[in-house]
């Protein structure tokens, strides 16, 4: 480990794996925990896990950022829905040239970090990861786990590989996880998108699991034409060409893999909210913004703001 | 009564409310059935209405077409997902110069019945009814009721309003229903459509009320687009305008109407067949066919279809 000081900003599923796996594997990692705080202060976390379950029966626990050390990096591991408690959870563990990781699914994240730490200070990372919290301080880890990395610039340009980029995906892989980096973060969250809006959309919408999706012909070709608008407006809003065999290889991918339940339809069901801003609202805005139409998109977008505002059902005939 | 002789194929909550109107003023109906046969033979038909309820103990009930006589008036009250069965429903019921009233939802209906018994023997309406089947022969009228009757034109042009279509008309009207005559049917079948593809399929796939739909800005708004593009269809494939301020009145007629169920909702709750080729499959086919994308239709179609045929829930996380 290149001794780096982690602070991970929020201990569920995914900060709870990997915080984990750094702690486990001798990393110097900091957990802020909200509800789980007391739970994980007395008994640890638990990972049970694909690759092998593990215990770690004391980390460094906090119920506040203000309790917690100045970390070289910092891990933002909240769901996106919660990131307006970003201005008071991040400013207390910054230090001189600490990084802020942002592990957050979707587009315009880092931009929203960078106005509160500074755009030199952010990076972001897309994580390809099936876990789920299972109790208090337990995480149970499904399937997968890579992170791929890439700098942020503030201007849209790629941010290339760096070496801070290169010392922290270091220490991920000394803890086990496959780390790629991305020359073009930009390039990488469209390219993120074109699986997530198709999948997670309509399996939340649908209630249902990739393969259902993908087993019906009408699904599998709206899945289709999602993946293109999505193409459209990445070159659109970004100017970043997403090619038609990248997306052949999406559908091909799907149509093999088990079934899946994307984090939106394990929302859904769990009556969580769902992450809709950061995977629908942001995307269709930057692309309406270009003057690019995604109409199905916002078909998409609309349908999943209904049910996540809780849309009841009528009880009239 | 115009001493009429009238089938009515098939005698559910559309078809038993109209027929059995019918007969109460005098008419002479005859019914076809399927699963109800026998009980309506042996029992008559029941009507609950908001307008008053009342029974028929003796009705001219058929539990096959063959078995019925030649009628003036062919009433296809099937649902459209049962139109297979006209092929083989109508011909023993025609006389020379008998009309088939097609009353049904959606789009292309009436050139689907001009294939089996002629154009010129077929004449469309549109009905604004709230019914149910509540049991067997027993049918339960909630609200509406009025029918807009247009001749169809295998040419595409306006039908016109003919003697024959004033004559069904005033049957209809002595037995208390209220009738408009529309010049032109296809006018009158896109100007439906302007309201039956948002709120059935918005309904359908959300699983929700009217009321809900407006109640949410998002789902209001999704509504209105989907109006667009109706109107954009219409005009694409008929060259029928469709103003903004029906569009306009559409939306705040359904904001002030009472939580309503849509048909398709009823059937998706009831694990019924949801008349979605009628609905959206045809006229979006007519738009494409005519260079008019319509891809918010395309998507509700999609999912409604997805919907429809049973798409399981995935059981694993």
């Amino acid at each position: 480990m290149n001794s780096l000081r982690y602070a991970i900003i929020g201990t569920g599923a995914l900060g709870g794996f990997y915080g984990g796996r750094l702690a486990r594997a001798g990393g110097d990692v900091h957990f802020l925990l909200h509800s789980d705080y007391e739970h994980v202060r007395d008994h640890g976390l638990r990972v049970d896990s694909v690759e092998g379950d593990f215990v770690l029966p004391n980390v460094h626990a906090y119920g506040h950022a203000e309790d917690m050390p100045p970390c070289d990096v910092v891990v933002v591991a909240l769901k996106t829905t919660a990131n307006d408690l970003l201005d008071t959870l991040l400013p207390p563990v910054l230090a001189d040239g600490s990084v802020v990781l942002v592990l957050q699914n979707g587009l315009g994240i880092e931009r929203r970090v960078a106005d509160i730490v500074g755009a030199d200070r952010v990076m972001g990372g897309l994580c390809f990861l099936c876990s789920i919290k299972a109790g208090p301080g337990h995480i149970r880890h499904l399937d997968y786990g890579y992170i791929t990395l890439g700098e942020y610039d503030a201007t849209g340009q790629p941010g290339g590989v760096s070496e801070r980029m290169r010392a922290i995906g270091e220490d991920f892989q000394a803890a086990g996880i496959r780390i790629h980096y991305a020359e073009d973060l930009v390039l990488a969250r469209w390219r993120k998108l074109v699986w997530n809006v198709p999948f997670n959309g309509l399996c939340a919408v649908l209630d249902t699991t990739t393969d259902q999706i993908m087993a019906c012909k009408h699904t599998r070709q709206l899945s289709e034409d999602l993946m293109r608008e999505v193409a459209a407006a990445a070159q659109a809003a970004a100017g970043r060409e997403i090619p038609e065999t990248f997306i052949r290889s999406q559908l091909d991918d799907t149509a093999k893999m088990a079934p899946y339940s994307p984090s939106m339809l394990l929302d859904r069901r769990a009556g969580r909210p769902m992450e809709i801003e950061a995977i629908f609202g942001e995307p269709a805005r930057q692309a309406q913004a270009a003057g690019c139409d995604v109409p199905q998109i916002d078909a998409v977008y609309r349908l999943l703001t209904f049910i996540d505002q809780g849309g009841t059902r009528g009880t009239t005939v």
